[in-house]
């Protein structure tokens, strides 16, 4: 029998992290990771960061990384939130903005943690389905609920919005807080940013784990009026003032103060990812129209588990999904050239 | 009027950081910090660190720093819980553990986080006066409560609980969690790390922003049981898998294996705390036995505010707490010899 003080934990279903092989000779295609290096600015501020400055607390305010993101979105640096990766962001964001009993509405396929942080939060929620091309019918989100949360563009589809269909969105949704996902809006998709003007309710969440090639840091940011930052800095505040560390604060800044870089490699990445479309088209592989850093394909003839499974003897992992609607179909991360190549010569091999 | 959005808001009192000069010419014991730089390890992982690795998730179990931790502690890996400091593990730990209806309890005079997290997450609780010198009652923690949490040693005041008082503690409360925050341990205190054998119940949590001179780096960690780690991981799991950043882990496991040092700089800290007690004294100070890296002090004579407001001008910050039975006392961070001097010199000065 259990010990008295096990019937005063929380009870939770675990949520487990997705399968991270350590060893240098797989090819990783599983988790949306940039194949390229961060900007150069990132390795330098490495070399020449002097430890001892690790002895203070940070600037709980991320003032530089913060001037830096507002001068790059043309916004006010009161207009940026930091967090320790989009998915502090989120969670915050979820706590912070969705506190109605309506329910939040967000489409049927979309990222897996929405509604686990709906559940830890106690949040009511209603999915919306996609349609059979995977994508959103904006009328299906016209109805009065407690938020709205859509990714653009979504995963694990890659399929993207028009910033017209966002106005659309958020026309119809001035009484609630309306969050914009753009984890992946780098790779070729229309952020709202230009909305942030008009609508004091929109909230854009972004990362720099994808476009910026810093997933091994840890540093997501949320863009919006001041109403919103406020209430997210209180928040977040309310639970540890020092979430960003001087380091990667000092390391994400040089990585935003590169355009150039960033322009560069999101190009690469979306060359290699329509190349890679074709042949796989060519291959008999139903694509998904993408805009993001990654592909979401099916083929009529092979079942996705056990091309799934193949590609993985072969030391290719890329990600399968065991979910209604979505189990016919594969999710395969944009690498290198190279990499793609030999992806593609096993799946010839296969097939 | 307010927009009909800002009803779903959710409401919250800002909780405001402590301030945080910047200015290198300040002498700063406002805020803990260790005078000292982080073990030489620390600037070698910067100095060496591929940025390339950043494009890449971190390891969401941080392995590496656990098994370093254990290995420090005679424990196994899965006794330890990694965070983003040790409010981020301590705000955890109170959602995570606190799930009863009877209040939790703790010391009247202690960390102002604890409020804070039970007015945030909803926890019942009740505070416990300390006696006129600032010391905890056991026996006001025999009776029901739905969690206990106890710093050793205490903040602001600096006093610590022997290991059988804390045996004691645990003896009565074995129907729920008790947190023991161990901030400042390793200042002179006594750990609980050796009850972690005997009590399933015991969680213990230290942070490495004050003994290890990383603050700026946002690491703190739990030990405990199986039953209460995998609890912690399953609650930080369902928030966001990957709070420690690849970098930060391995600077902290880098200053976590060079025992040699960490016990160099603690009584480095010590022996200029013992000799600075002693010299405000002879200046008519009451000075709390302390067991951290600060002094809790009070002169019969003069007003603290006012010492405070002097000591400000001379650029030299301390700690003043706005709050019933203590706002007559000031909390002084060990810093170096040199500059407890100018502290010193400051106050002969002003007296």
């Amino acid at each position: 029998m259990d010990k008295p003080f096990v019937a005063k934990l929380r009870r939770i279903d675990p949520y487990v992290p997705g399968e991270q092989p350590q060893s240098d000779t797989i090819i990783k295609l599983n988790a949306n990771e940039n194949p390229y290096p961060p900007a150069p600015g990132v390795q330098n501020v490495l070399r020449t960061f002097d430890a001892a400055r690790l002895a203070r607390y940070p600037d709980a305010n991320g003032r530089a990384l913060k001037s830096a993101l507002a001068a790059r979105f043309g916004l006010r640096p009161t207009q940026v939130f930091l967090g320790n990766g989009s998915d502090d962001v989120l969670a915050l964001a979820f706590q912070s903005f969705f506190c109605s009993d309506l329910p939040i509405v967000y489409p049927d396929i979309t990222y897996s943690f929405y509604p686990v942080w709906c559940d830890l939060f106690r949040i009511p929620y209603r999915t919306l389905p996609l349609d059979d091309d995977f994508c959103i019918d904006l009328r299906d989100y016209d109805a009065p609920n407690g938020g709205v949360i859509v990714p653009n563009p979504n995963a694990p589809t890659g399929r993207g919005l028009t910033l017209d269909a966002l106005d659309d969105l958020l026309r119809h949704n001035t009484d609630c807080v309306v969050i914009i996902d753009e984890a992946y809006v780098d790779f070729g998709g229309q952020s709202a940013v230009p909305l942030l003007e008009t609508y004091e309710n929109l909230l854009i969440v972004q990362t720099m784990s994808k476009s910026r090639s810093l997933a091994g840091l840890r540093v997501g940011y949320a863009l919006g009026s001041e109403t919103l930052i406020d209430t997210l800095e209180a928040v977040k505040n309310s639970y540890n003032s020092y979430t960003m560390d001087t380091l990667t604060l000092a390391a994400a800044e040089a990585a935003v103060r590169d355009e150039d870089y960033f322009q560069q490699i999101c190009r690469r990445v979306i060359a290699t990812r329509e190349r890679t479309a074709e042949a796989l088209r060519a291959l008999g592989f139903v694509v998904s129209p993408s805009q993001s850093n990654f592909l979401f394909v099916t083929h009529p003839r092979k079942d996705a588990p056990a091309i799934f499974a193949y590609l993985r003897e072969q030391g290719i992992f890329v990600r399968y999904f065991k979910l209604p609607r979505i189990d016919t179909y594969l999710r395969i991360t944009i690498g290198t050239d190279e990499q793609m190549d030999r992806l593609l010569d096993a799946l010839r091999s296969y097939l």
